[in-house]
């Protein structure tokens, strides 16, 4: 049955996936906590910031029309007629020919219109003279120059950044509603994984991609359990399978997914009664995968091999993942990328190369690891930029220019 | 005395600041703690990775010399002695005229010296029959080819990223020596800061420096504890700062650090016997500021401004603690910009504009934010890219192109 789902590029099958998803719920959380999560409301400010016009320096708060006639040969002397700080609330109010000394943060009094500068001034304790005309708003910052209440200060699907945080605090909200963090299980298969620390059988290998798949679901912002590794055995996957799905938001497995004799994940993703969507996609690497649903929790099934599973990833569980979360920009943007070596292209179905992003005067250009094998997991060091080279590409040669995304 | 330090530029100043740091000590860490943490040690590969010829799918292995002949009116058909999957350690010897059955991942016997795909063959239950010419090493990952026993696999003061721990993993490794992670603490400072949650009296306003730092602090990785707001009191300022210093690697403060009456964070910095060796840098916002040492602990002491202060810290500070907590890349590297917008630049001095980073056509332009004033948290918004306006550079036209560096 599954042989009978028709093979798609990672696109299509994304788009097909991400039809289905639909956000996990939102929880009220107090601000300091807000960092890195996604917002479940849109925020609307409450009151102007500043609330009140202010003075972004320390000096003296005047009347312009006072300064009308000041300049370097005819000096303008006001009396100094008290002192305002950040925090004071002020009664004081300069008519004509007076001036407030002022502190950097504190409220312009009513009845001035401008501050100059203290260095700017001549001044004792009780007189200060000014030997420029200053405009009307000259040094205030005006009420709701920074936000204005009623302004949306943030939408729904942002990731909170440190702005939306600062925003958020200088509305005095001690709190707000974010998606609540998805909890991700990870299960590897295969009979031939070993845990780190314990001393190989064999032809025996380490258990890489348990350790990887959880640096990739903490960096996009997820909790995660491993749940054990399964041997090649439909029922033993079966079961990790309904017990991370017990308390966990969605579940990742590596491993028994392509067409071999052992491949049993999608046998059992089947057996527990999840829908399979998607059987292997047109890419390399990571064509071999399964993604399906079981009760609207995605069930992502990667290769066994560690570049394969990590590309997959990329290309579409990441996707599925962040718009499952919450997040607006759930697809990343594709952008133009100057390739930097050349890479003699295998086959003939959609490639992906994975690089570092450099700046080169300017330009995005992408230096591929040396090594683009499958099962490579040096191919990865450092790379946080995905380039696809189209069906029809044939062999890449340095300084062509294809489109990638940043992972 | 601080008057009498000379204002260097931010470059200067983060250059003479970061001489002075030496990088925290190290502590072992397992494997699945290691995410994003600094490496204190070289790691060398003990063993190849794969450490023994593989098959990269299913199919079987054969003696390469026996299909010489083989094509498509020429089918050779060997004799299946045996199956090898994954985790086995075969005894099994194929001769001339033999194959093995063999799965993804699966060692290669002795005497096989290629793998020809089972879709690519015609096969029973005891024989195969392959109709092309195989080469020696097709179809077979040959030990070390991703790694290599005694290679270096991660240097000192690399990030450890999903590759890093996916190398380890792979090496069988349980733990790794790292840096470990800095405590930092906040300090606010101002008779007019109120907390969220609270309600506003007069002219205070919300603390959102807190909030912000302690944002950008656990974005670069750190750990971070508020030790409250003081007042506009030397005394109650040194009190908080040895406190602070007490348990922590390092200390930010935010308010109190420009020239007017009531900046009296030097003064409680020079009380508690700290060593201030910046005070105020020729950049704009984030002008003001101040940078000591207390027994080798950084003393940082940003505007209460929150983009003047953010500003700051991702010119300077970011670069100290990044070195001080062990990373081998801590001043970013500039890049070319195209700026996107038109900016009246007031004043002399070296700029600073904020903005968010896009890819038009293969370029990195920099959209910046509206508003671009010290107090204006908004400028902050989605800026993930800073655009440096030399101090001679009249104003910026769009399409400009200018050296800028991500945050």
């Amino acid at each position: 049955m599954n042989s009978m789902i028709k093979k798609m590029n990672f696109r299509e099958s994304r788009d097909l996936l991400l039809s289905h998803i639909v956000p996990v719920a939102s929880e009220k959380l107090p601000l300091d906590r807000l960092f890195g999560r996604i917002l479940a409301e849109d925020v609307k400010a409450g009151m102007n910031v500043p609330h009140y016009d202010r003075s972004p320096l320390d000096g003296y708060a005047v009347r312009s029309s006072d300064t009308k006639s000041a300049g370097r040969d005819s000096p303008v002397t006001l009396k100094i007629i008290g002192e305002i700080r950040a925090g004071d609330s002020p009664d004081l109010i300069p008519g004509s020919g007076e001036a407030v000394k002022i502190l950097t943060g504190a409220p312009v009094p009513e009845g001035a219109d401008a501050v100059i500068r203290y260095e700017d001034t001549k001044f004792s304790e009780d007189y200060v003279t000014v030997c420029e005309q200053l405009l009307p708003d000259q040094n205030i910052i005006r009420a709701g120059e920074d936000v204005r209440a009623g302004d949306v200060i943030a939408t729904r699907g942002m990731h909170v950044d440190l702005a939306v945080v600062g925003m958020l605090a200088s509305q005095g909200m001690a709190e707000a509603s974010v998606h609540k963090r998805l909890k991700v299980a990870v299960i590897c298969t295969g009979n031939e994984i070993a845990e780190v620390g314990t001393a190989l059988a064999g032809s025996q290998i380490y258990n890489s991609n348990r350790h990887m798949l959880a640096a990739a679901l903490a960096r996009d912002g997820y909790e995660t359990e491993y749940m054990g590794c399964a041997g090649d055995d439909t029922e033993q996957i079966a079961g990790l399978l309904l017990r991370a799905l017990g308390d966990h938001d969605a579940v990742v497995l590596t491993g028994g997914v392509s067409a071999g004799d052992y491949d049993l994940v999608p046998e059992a993703l089947e057996r527990i009664g999840a829908d399979i969507m998607v059987h292997g996609v047109k890419i390399k690497p990571g064509m071999a995968c399964v993604y399906g649903f079981y009760r609207h929790k995605p069930c992502i099934a990667l290769s066994g091999n560690p570049a394969s599973a990590l590309t997959n990833y990329y290309c579409i569980a990441s996707s599925l993942l962040k718009k499952y979360s919450g997040a607006a920009d759930y697809v990343p943007e594709l952008i133009r990328v100057t390739v930097k070596s050349n890479f003699g292209k295998k086959g003939g179905g959609e490639r992906i190369l994975r690089g570092s992003m450099r700046i080169d005067d300017g330009m995005v250009c992408m230096y591929p690891s040396c090594e683009q094998g499958n099962v490579v997991i040096s191919s990865l060091r450092a790379a946080d930029l995905f380039v696809i080279v189209p069906e029809d590409h044939g062999p890449v040669k340095e300084n062509d220019v294809l489109d990638g995304f940043l992972i």
